[in-house]
């Protein structure tokens, strides 16, 4: 049996391009005692996996050259060589990586429960963004009833979540994404009591507008002038999480410091950053509570999905260019 | 009787120049009911005073043009017209300004004890810089046993403090200053494990070599480069406080941010700003504690005092050429 991988060939400087990855069709080996195969249905696409790139020290170690493009997962065993706790017809979510099988002894996979929610469904609001979102707002930005919240990135897989949890809470929500379509998407699917075109509008005249009485949480996902501005609208005692910095990842220049960042100071506010593994062991906690939202209505998950290993590049670009909504996904399984 | 007054003419931009203030002798006026005549003695000089100059929102108004340039003070009671509670002979300290007398209904004025400590140390240990140091480090790094903290400015009225209480605390405690006979100081005068010398070190050659494993709480006066060079070396939790950035306060380009911002993600750490009035409850034990110190030998307060209240403009630029050592203080007294 064949397997599609992606393998990192390159690490890029600024955009990866058509040099960073090549598609290899390989054999897939016997299974050793405890192992299990699993088919990878869908892939997990981040903006985090820029970072994973290169050969800095971060949270976790950078993918290494030839090894499999690193890639959060959802599939199912096919195959087990007395595995002890998974079971052929299992459904796991995990690092699988790009590629269409995966053989793995379990490490660091958990068994998911199509019953509670669709398998893409573990990549997005029952997946990483989901609870980086949820631990991100409530722990890290110790949101509370009535706060001015602010998130960028909005419409995205994070933000999207952190804006509707903070309207569950009782805030009032401000989101900032591109283009008029996710800011319609934002106001009128997802509840945001206003949004900001960075497209089409100047940030600092937009937020003057849109958060007159100031910010209590800024969650950042995007890093760069957008950063910046928050701070310069920050209240008493405020508290930006830095989730991410997307403006940043792709940049051959210097990182762009938040150069007012002596606000923190003004307003004896806080800047903290967050890495969701950290959190592991509220996951079960945060699903449940999640998925009692997304029962009751108040919660949306969106995913944008597209499909075909060979399409990994293009679909990559879209967590850099916009050109998506939601959680993006691709689906390798070939039916 | 006279008053020799140092009026704020202009804003500057930049270093200010002879023109940001002008001497003035004026006769004092007649005591309405319920005012003190004070002769200030000593004159606090402050990096914070830079920022005070600009015409900028931040966490006390300008200072208006016309306006006695502001200014931490102690002195004495030398006339009171039925004060409820300031009597002649009484010492107190205040924002007496940069004039040898001042009256005042005694609006944020308080009593302090000379028999405790010598005057000129309730403008230093004693007041605004040594309650900075005390919370700063204590509340906003929430220091523990055993934590690696770095300082800069660390022979300045504010780090040398924050150094002692470290050590005191069980810390390793390096500190960041300029000039060899600073470092010196530090390290020999009062118990640093080791300081590094900004002028003639490369920062991040330094604190690799003396922060081998990192630094788990940075106290920063300064911004700038040295900022950005912390960043590169927190440990897991890290904390950092922003007490001030002496480095960009007279900077007419735009304030440099700190590029290394990310580190705060990957090492889930905190920063923080800090204004010292928010403590105020707190002073008079804090005071109670560091007098303790004191008393122990584990403690030292140094001031660097001059004469002369026309010799205000050369003084204040001490503060930015770096040539003091511990409390930067003015004697406006003529005696």
């Amino acid at each position: 049996m064949m397997n599609k991988q992606l393998i990192f060939k390159k690490r890029p400087v600024g955009l990866p391009d058509a040099d960073t990855w090549f598609l290899e069709t390989n054999e897939i080996p016997e299974l050793q005692e405890g192992e299990v195969l699993i088919q990878n249905h869908y892939i997990s696409l981040d903006p985090a996996m820029r970072g994973w790139m290169n050969d800095n020290k971060s949270y976790i170690p950078p993918i290494a050259i030839d090894d499999v493009m690193r890639a959060g997962s959802v599939g199912k065993v096919i195959k087990s060589n007395n595995h002890p706790t998974f079971k052929v017809g299992d459904c796991v979510t995990g690092w699988g990586g790009v590629q269409q099988f995966e053989i793995t002894k379990g490490e660091r996979c958990f068994k998911v429960d199509e019953k509670v929610a669709p398998m893409q469904l573990y990549l997005s609001t029952f997946g990483m963004p989901g609870m980086t979102a949820y631990f991100g707002i409530l722990e890290v930005g110790k949101l509370k009833e009535g706060d001015i919240v602010l998130v960028s990135g909005a419409a995205g897989a994070v933000g999207s979540v952190v804006g509707q949890i903070a309207k569950i809470k009782g805030c009032r929500v401000v989101g900032i994404a591109g283009g008029k379509d996710k800011c319609d998407y934002l106001v009128n699917e997802l509840g945001f009591d206003a949004a900001i075109d960075y497209k089409s509008e100047n940030i600092y005249t937009a937020l003057k507008k849109n958060c007159p009485d100031g910010i209590d949480v800024y969650f950042d996902n995007v890093g760069g002038e957008i950063l910046n501005a928050a701070l310069s609208k920050l209240r008493m005692h405020a508290r930006i999480v830095i989730c991410g910095a997307i403006s940043q990842y792709n940049t051959t220049a210097k990182v762009e410091g938040p150069s007012n960042y002596m606000s923190l100071l003004v307003k004896r506010a806080s800047m903290e950053g967050m890495v969701v593994m950290d959190y592991a062991k509220g996951y079960a906690d945060a699903a449940k509570q999640m998925g009692q939202w997304m029962y009751e209505g108040k919660l949306k998950s969106t995913e944008d999905i597209y499909e075909g290993i060979e399409n990994f590049p293009e679909t990559f670009y879209r967590l850099f260019n916009g050109d998506k909504k939601g959680k993006l996904i691709l689906k390798v399984l070939e039916e």
